[in-house]
Order: C-alpha cells, then sequence, then structure tokens
C-alpha cells in the first residue's frame, strides 16, 4: 500500500439549511471584517444576502465583491485585490461555484503576498499565510472547497494555473444541498460531470493513495447514483445531497492523487475554444478512459464495483467509458469536438498544449501530445 | 442524507518505515520537552527506542513513562500524572497500543485541568486545552489515535470511563505497518478483532452519518480482506498495512458514529470476569449482529457488499454474524461465555451493567438490560 501524509484543514458542515450556521460559524473562526465573494448570478438568487444577514447578526462586518465570472481570471483576481486592500478585511466567505471558490483563494494569494497570482502557481509560494476562509458551494461540482489549490486562468492566454498552498485550504466549508436547487438544469449537469471526472480521474492516478481511493470510490458511488435522478428531479433533497457531498469528497480525493488526462485534454479546449469545462470534460473523459484501459482497467473495474449493468466477459473500461457516455446523454452534454466548433487542423495545437498541462503528469497511462490526440481525433 | 459536523484533527503519516519520521514531525509540531508514554511490553519490542533516538536528534528532551498496563486505570493516570508534573513537559507522544494511547490521553486531561479523570467523563469538560500528543499505534485495535476519547477504567469498580475532548485529539497519528509485525498472535488477533468490531458497530448506529459510513465500509472493506491473512502470514506488509489503516478508518467512523451493543456487553466482561475485551468482542459481537437484524438488516447487507460467500436468499445478518465467527476461529478467540469462566448466574448482574453503558445508547435496536440478558444467553 502506497504511503501518505494526509493533513486535513477543512471543517465539513453538511446538512440542508446549515447556511444558517454562517454567522455563528463566522464568528467561532474569528472573523470580523469579512470579504464576501459571490457572483452577480448567486447574489440574484438571493444565497448571498442570506449570508450577509447572518454574518451582520454577530456584528461582523461584510464586504461584497462580485466582479468576476466563470473561470476567473488574473485580472479579475487583480480587481478583487483592488477592491479589498483599502478594506483591512480579516476573512473571506466565498458563496457560488468554482468560480467565486477559486476567485477568492486567488484574491486571498495576492493580497496577502503581493505580485500577481501568476508568482503562486505551483503549490507554497505563500510567505505570509492567507487569510481564513469559509466555503459555502452552490452548485455540486468542483470540490474546490475541499483542496489548498486555485485554478486561475491567466488574462492573457486563457490558460489555466493551478496554485496552491496549505493555508489556501478553506477554513470551514459549509455544504447546504438546498442552495443547490436553484442552480439551471445545464449549469447542475456540467457542474456534476466535472464531480464525476474528478471521481474517475482521482481513482486511478500515479499518486493515488488508500486515503484517496476511500474518498474517490466513494465520491463515485454518490455521484452515479445520484447524477440522472438530480435531472430528472431537480427539487429532490436525497439526490441533490448526495451529489454535492459526493463532488466534496471528490475534491477531497484530488487534493492527494490529482488529476490525470483528461482535465489536461479538456483545459486547452476551454482556453482555446471557450467550451465550457463540464462540456468539455464530457467531450473527452469517456475516450481517456478507453485510452487509460491498458494502464487503469483493474482501477476502472474496482470503481465500478459489482457487476451491474456488465456482462462478465465485459471490458470494465468500455463499460465505464460507455455509463460516462449516457451521463453525458442524459445531462445534454453528448457532442463531439466538431459540434463543439474544434477543426481537425486545430488538433495538433491542443494536443501541444494539452501535453503541457500539469494534471497529464498523473495520469496513469504515460501521456503526451501524441497521446492527447490520439484521444482529441476519438472525440471528433 | 442525515447531517453532521466533521472537524479533523489529526494528521495522519501513513506508510511502512514512517516512524523514523518521528523526530521531524514532532519538531514541526513545536515539541520541545516530551513525555513518552509506552508500557513495559513496547519498550522491550525496541520501538521506543527508535523514538527516543529519534527526538533526541532533533534536540527534544524525552521523559519516558512506563507505569501502566493494559486496560489503563485512574491509578495509572494519577501516577502518570505525579511523574509528569515535575517535568514541565509541553507534549506527548504515545507509542503502543490503546493502552498507551489512551493512558497518554487520560494523563493529558488531569496533568492540564487537575482534579481525577473521572473528572472528564462525557466531553467538552477540560477547560485549559491538552498538550499536543503525537499518537504511535504498535497494534491494529482501537483506532485511539483517530479519536477523540481516551478510556480509563475506574480502578475501584474496572468499568471503563470514555473521557472526550476536543483538545484530545491526536496531533499527528504516525500509521506504521513494520511496528506491529512484532505483536504476538493472539495480540494481533485480538486487536484486530476489535477493529473489526469498531467497522460493524459504527457502521449501524443510530448516530451514523454519510461520512462515518464512508470509513466504517473502507474499514470493513479493508479489515474483513486482510484479518485471516495477517495470521497467516503475520510478516506481510501488505496485510499488516490493510489492518493498521482499517483500524484508523473504523477509530474515524466511531469519532462520528460511536459504538453499539457490543461494546456495552463486552465492557462488564473485562470489568468483572477481567476476560480481554477482544475476547469478549469475539463472544458477543455474533449474537449482537443476530439481535440487531431487525433494525439493521440493511445495513449489514450494504457492508457486506456484494454477495460473496451468501446465497442470494441468505440473511445478511445471519452471513455477517457467521463471517464473525470464522473470524474468531481464525484468530483463537471462538469460545462461550461458559468457557469463559461465566456462569448462568451471573447473567443478570452483568446484562444490568450493559444496560447502563453509554454505547448501548446508539445501537439500532434499542437495547436494555433485557436485550443484553437475551444477547448473553445466546452467547452460552
Amino acid at each position: 500500500m502506497v504511503a501518505f501524509d494526509f493533513y486535513p484543514r477543512t471543517r465539513v458542515v453538511f446538512g440542508p439549511g446549515s447556511i444558517t450556521r454562517a454567522g455563528q460559524i463566522a464568528r467561532e473562526t474569528g472573523f470580523r471584517r469579512t470579504l464576501v465573494v459571490a457572483d452577480p448570478g448567486i447574489r440574484a438568487a438571493g444565497h448571498v444576502t442570506r449570508v450577509l444577514d447572518a454574518l451582520t447578526a454577530e456584528n461582523i462586518d461584510t464586504f461584497p465583491f462580485d466582479g468576476f465570472g466563470v473561470n476567473p481570471d488574473s485580472a479579475m483576481v487583480d480587481a478583487g485585490v483592488a477592491f479589498a486592500r483599502p478594506l483591512a478585511v480579516d476573512s473571506m466567505i466565498a458563496v457560488g461555484g468554482g468560480s467565486s471558490i477559486d476567485c477568492a483563494k486567488g484574491i486571498n494569494f495576492v493580497l496577502r503576498n503581493g505580485g500577481a497570482i501568476g508568482d503562486y502557481r505551483g503549490y507554497g509560494k505563500a510567505v505570509t499565510p492567507l487569510l481564513p476562509m469559509i466555503g459555502i458551494p452552490t452548485t455540486a461540482g468542483t470540490g474546490s472547497e475541499a483542496q489548498s489549490y486555485a485554478v486561475i486562468a491567466d488574462a492573457q492566454t486563457r490558460m489555466k494555473m493551478a496554485c496552491g498552498d496549505a493555508s489556501a485550504a478553506i477554513r470551514v466549508a459549509i455544504l447546504d444541498p438546498d442552495l443547490t436547487i436553484t442552480a439551471p438544469r445545464h449549469i447542475s449537469a456540467m457542474a456534476g460531470y466535472d464531480a464525476i471526472a474528478h471521481a474517475v480521474e482521482s481513482a486511478v492516478t500515479v499518486k493515488r493513495t488508500p486515503l484517496s481511493d476511500t474518498f474517490s470510490h466513494q465520491a463515485w458511488n454518490l455521484l452515479s447514483e445520484a447524477f440522472e435522478r438530480v435531472l430528472l428531479h431537480p427539487t429532490d433533497a436525497g439526490p441533490r445531497s448526495a451529489m454535492l457531498l459526493g463532488a466534496h469528497f471528490a475534491g477531497m480525493a484530488i487534493e492527494q492523487s490529482m488529476l490525470g488526462a483528461a482535465h489536461a485534454c479538456a483545459n486547452p479546449l476551454t482556453a482555446r475554444f471557450n467550451v465550457a469545462h463540464g462540456l468539455a470534460l464530457a467531450i473527452v473523459l469517456p475516450h481517456v478512459v478507453r485510452f487509460n484501459a491498458p494502464a487503469a482497467r483493474d482501477r476502472y473495474a474496482a470503481l465500478l464495483g459489482a457487476p451491474r449493468r456488465r456482462a462478465r466477459d465485459e471490458d470494465p473500461a468500455e463499460t465505464l467509458a460507455r455509463r460516462l457516455e449516457d451521463f453525458a446523454v442524459a445531462g445534454h452534454l453528448s457532442i463531439t469536438l466538431s459540434d463543439a466548433g474544434v477543426s481537425e487542423e486545430a488538433i495538433p495545437e491542443l494536443a501541444d498544449l494539452a501535453a503541457q498541462q500539469w494534471t497529464g503528469g498523473f495520469n496513469p497511462r504515460p501521456f503526451d501530445a501524441k497521446g492527447a490526440e490520439e484521444i482529441y481525433r476519438a472525440a471528433m
């Protein structure tokens, strides 16, 4: 069994209605002046007002910031830093999808340590520890609230940078499934597919440990049971709870295990062709599973557990790939690379970009531009 | 899905040879003057010397204490406090089985807060936070290194008291499977059976959560695969690793889920008839599973996972009970209550004591003296 060093830093408060505890938890955690990072869509849904009211009731001063969008970039981080600098905040709360949580972490790096977010690419480059943060996800997706990384795009190149630090871990994650019910169907589908991709990739990387396996497998069990049920019955509390907790567990798995070729192939599609992250993953993930089969077949079989839909002699990698294609169909995410506006001619450049992605290095089957090209061609 | 609030406090360093990192980890954690709690048997095995040398190499002053035995009691805690008080230690390391780790926690409560260990029965009664502790288990058993409770016997009545506090959680658990290889066969069997009982009980209590389920199921998977292999091949690293990690995960499950009727029935056997804890559990656990079947059959089926040894129409509770009896046979722990020297006449008093045990209140089927009597009679 592989050795590991697991330093948990995030308290997890899970349950319907748990957002009502945000004020009390912030006070317990020592918050007095708090930057509240939430994008305009989340503010419109009313969730932010509830958080602000809960903080105000505990005499905590709040400063909402919403100058960013999906795939937050270095310019949005700079805008947040300029907004926050005169306020002398001692803490942050992020409310929203991965964008809000990643943006808060990015602002926190630069606010506390100066320079630009690109300076913190990699791990452990913050000299001054970041301000304590509470994360309140409103989608079941990135699981960023379980991780010590901020994923921020370069405003020029649009390529994603992963900036990690022990102090970038969220201090308290409040997982309230009620908040995810108002998300539009396509957001639930794309975020949910992202979480599923996290479970599938983290279950097979070269860095996985017995602990990350525990979380990736439990994430898969929860997410694969609930994904289609959430789309059919969006207001049911049970599947929404399973998705939110599954996405968090998948984030915990990534924290040890990292990701693989699907994220390496998806990121250039977002950077170059503006394909939404969840959609990009749905395009490439089944083909990555087939690509990885020679190296990861047994791990995929373990992830699927007991035979259910598959015949005894069926290849577990193929079973999993088809299951992932079924999920894409259910989520209206089932398109090809050409549907997404990518032509054959673009593949070599995309493959070069994919080969440069950090996550590709953790893929169970060695992954390079040639492998990326094979995956992209299969996805045409 | 049940709400939960999970506040992880223990860093886990797992892997063969990880004990060599004890000095560096102690230094990182701020240790300067350290009480090292380890019973004489563990000192004889040489593990303590390695820890002391590693600490000395980091210029940490060490003060070994070994004045206690299995099932540490309030008098042993007092002896440890008397030993430690003049030393002005700032930290503790426990090396050994659950006895060492529980004894260190007990000493810590009283050293920091005065009075007697019985004053801290329950949860959260320490006014002054306990000194930081590192736990290094040498058996795969209690998982005490994953929990914020000390289990200490009253020196007069021999009944166990559970004393919990957030600050009684071990700061760093060093899980080195190499240390468990020197344990005698019967110790490995009894400790391992204890860990299995933790997984089985925590998987069905009324307090279980989706998070404790994750750990209890993974603990069961690891422990049930490895238990017999460790007894057959005691020096194999794989099964030893699985047992040590499984015991830790079972401890993490208990931290949220607590335990049930098997521990409630086992404790009076230890207190009144001096039956070793693991042996007492082996006597009662299969009968507790049968007793709980009406309330917990589905949960036992989920724990067993896909049908393996059982026919499709077999009762999963009966399958599990027989599997637990097989484990007892493999561990040479398969005896009846009468073999253990308990006569029919003793049952009413034992049942009264069992009904007073805290853990019985978390059992999935309501548990009282009548239920305890039924379980004891089945175990005769």
